[in-house]
């Protein structure tokens, strides 16, 4: 059966119909689920509160083994007919935000403006939705479902929650895909996950006075060097790779050759090897400036040394568009009435797709706007805001392996 | 006659030796002096408090003319016997500490600890004694003497007091000579002033999304071409030329091409003519580096370009070593046992310097070190105080044509 039949199928069965009638019946309570954790603070490093919340929800909606592991990730398993292989259903608990923003939910007719309300909180009530509709409507899977509210997806969180779970959380080895529930947007299903390493180097030297201690090396003369050097590497097109300096500080006062100068370096690529190859070029490049700058002044009270260290470590990867995953969620969308496609991005999926895992990112449904800023707004109006959870119940459902008689 | 021959008529000067007494005798009340001075904080561009004081005593000490300029400065006049021109005598009213920092003076024995104790407030309380001292003997001198105490000598304050005094105040083309006594030692006396220009400079462009907007220029790429262009400027040894990147800084976040970065140049040299040049190859190479940038990337969302700001102009200058003035000092300095030195820094006397008007750094007498930290200190024990402070009583005196007999 192809994913269209098997999707075309599951949404035109009685159970499925159930389902999404629980989901409109119940869509107030999925709104005021998404007020309430939006209005729980869940700065980066700072999940916790919202975490223990998510916790006790998900516990109210009958899973088993609900628990917390030990980076702060929450979960619950929603058991299958089969042999207990599981899916990951994830949605991430973190926003961008820094603790003390004004996180309060204000309303405007169908619109909810707060900060982190669509990315990705909305997400993590609309999954609590998916239990009840499935378990109203008696519909079983053969995989077991993971429900996962997870930490650290965003900037410096660096992947850390959905890492910990793949790398060393007791379900390791046991997920057969992984679902990422990110952000409003049904049609754009991200099959790839854009790879990035992010560097903080500092370069050190003597320093001195700017006058009194002239010809001693200057680290910032080293930095320089290095700059030009990754502005020159080769960033080829096709595995759209990338590099940036995008940060620079240091030295204490004009009057001073500057002990400490320091960058933050960004490089990513659809490729890893591309990726991987990147990387080692600006490695040796900085080793370079370093030698460059210790031959061009004196070291008589000390040279240019180097500290490394890594802020960013993102892998890339890749779904195939033929996988089963794909195929069945690009139907899903496309049996919506959306026309779905297929992006590269950076998110959770990121961390199963470079083990070989079958992950997508998919969305909560509705329309949204200004992630990332203070303005993030989402749209609950019920009709859209329906249609695209429709969408990826029966992703989830279908990907899980839906039972129908 | 010569210079020794004129010092060492006056130190063998019954009133010259009545002042010296009368130093002696009054030296608990200099380190008074000292003390209450240094416990008014005068943090750079905040002198306000410590100015008002430090007028009063002016007043207290007959002087004439007692006012504060338009920029701060304060000052009065010891009127002379002849035409009414005059020899300034300064000390700064600045200390390098900012507002807030604890000023209370600790005293170990003969030694006072605090930050600024030394430089420069114990010239303040000096260059009083030194009025009570003239006053007691009877010392006239032809030369009116304009004790100064003047703002903004150090770092960022860029000589402004002094500067104001010679360029918009109402005494300029009336002074023959400038004595500026700073610090405690009297052996080092700085003939020259090491000319400096300081610049930020920021480099704007359109930032963007370090991946999304790959491709376009990035300021941080013309600052490194910039700083590299400065490193290899000429920098000729013999006019003691010196050139420095000091701070750097910018950007916003790791994934994003920045959209300001700047850094902070330090460019020196004792040669006003090698200081222009300097300065005219460091601007031509910043605006080569923003075109080298925009040829090297797109530019199709904006280009790089320049802000410069200037943040500092001391402008060089020298007082010939044959000069009257530095001859007068170099044999009072020696009539005390001391060895004199003469050197190059940038003081106050940077400014009468550079319009040709004769100059000298002298000093305060005692011991002293750690200036510019919090663990500042001098000694004020008595026969080494009262020694220094002699020898640049006998260089103000000699300098503004003492009458004797």
């Amino acid at each position: 059966m192809t994913a269209d039949a098997a999707i075309a199928r599951l949404v035109a069965h009685p159970r499925f119909r159930a389902a999404v009638a629980t989901l409109a019946r119940e869509h107030d309570r999925t709104v005021a689920d998404i007020v309430t954790l939006t209005e729980i603070p869940a700065p980066p490093f700072g999940e916790a509160a919202r975490a223990a919340a998510y916790l006790g929800m998900l516990r109210a909606h009958g899973l088993e083994e609900v628990e917390q592991d030990a980076v702060g990730n929450v979960m619950g398993r929603r058991r299958g007919t089969g042999n207990g292989r599981a899916v990951v259903v994830a949605a991430h608990l973190d926003t961008v935000f820094p603790a003390g923003t004004d996180v309060r939910v204000r309303r405007e007719g169908t619109r909810l403006f707060a900060p982190g309300v669509g990315d990705d909180t909305r997400s993590l009530a609309v999954n609590l939705a998916f239990l009840r509709a499935m378990d109203a409507a008696g519909l079983r899977t053969r995989a077991d479902l993971l429900l996962l509210g997870d930490v650290g997806e965003e900037g410096a969180g660096d992947l850390r929650g959905v890492r910990h779970f793949f790398t060393e959380g007791r379900h390791r080895g046991q997920v057969d895909a992984f679902l990422t529930v990110d952000s409003p947007e049904v049609d754009r299903i991200v099959i790839g996950g854009i790879g990035s390493k992010r560097w903080r180097v500092a370069f050190r030297g003597p320093g001195g006075h700017s006058f009194g201690a002239f010809g001693l090396v200057n680290p910032s003369y080293a930095l320089a060097r290095a700059a030009l050097a990754l502005a020159a590497l080769p960033a080829p097109a096709g595995s759209q790779t990338t590099h940036c300096v995008s940060r620079i500080g240091g030295g204490t006062s004009v009057n001073a050759i500057p002990d400490e100068v320091w960058m933050e370096v960004d490089l990513r690529s659809r490729s890893a090897e591309a990726l991987a190859r990147l990387e080692a070029g600006f490695l040796d490049s900085l080793q370079a400036a370093v030698a460059a700058e210790n031959a061009a002044r004196s070291t008589r009270e000390g040279g240019i040394t180097l500290a490394l260290t890594p802020i960013g470590d993102r892998p890339a990867g890749e779904t195939p568009p033929d996988a089963p995953i794909v195929r069945l969620a690009t139907a899903a969308v496309a049996a919506q009435g959306f026309v779905p496609r297929h992006e590269y991005s950076s998110t959770d999926a990121n961390i199963p797709m470079s083990l070989g895992i079958p992950a997508i990112k998919i969305g909560s449904g509705g329309r949204g706007g200004r992630a990332h800023s203070l303005e993030e707004w989402i749209d609950v109006e019920p009709g859209e805001s329906l249609r695209g959870m429709a969408a990826s119940l029966a992703t989830i459902l279908a990907v899980a392996g839906v039972e129908l008689e």
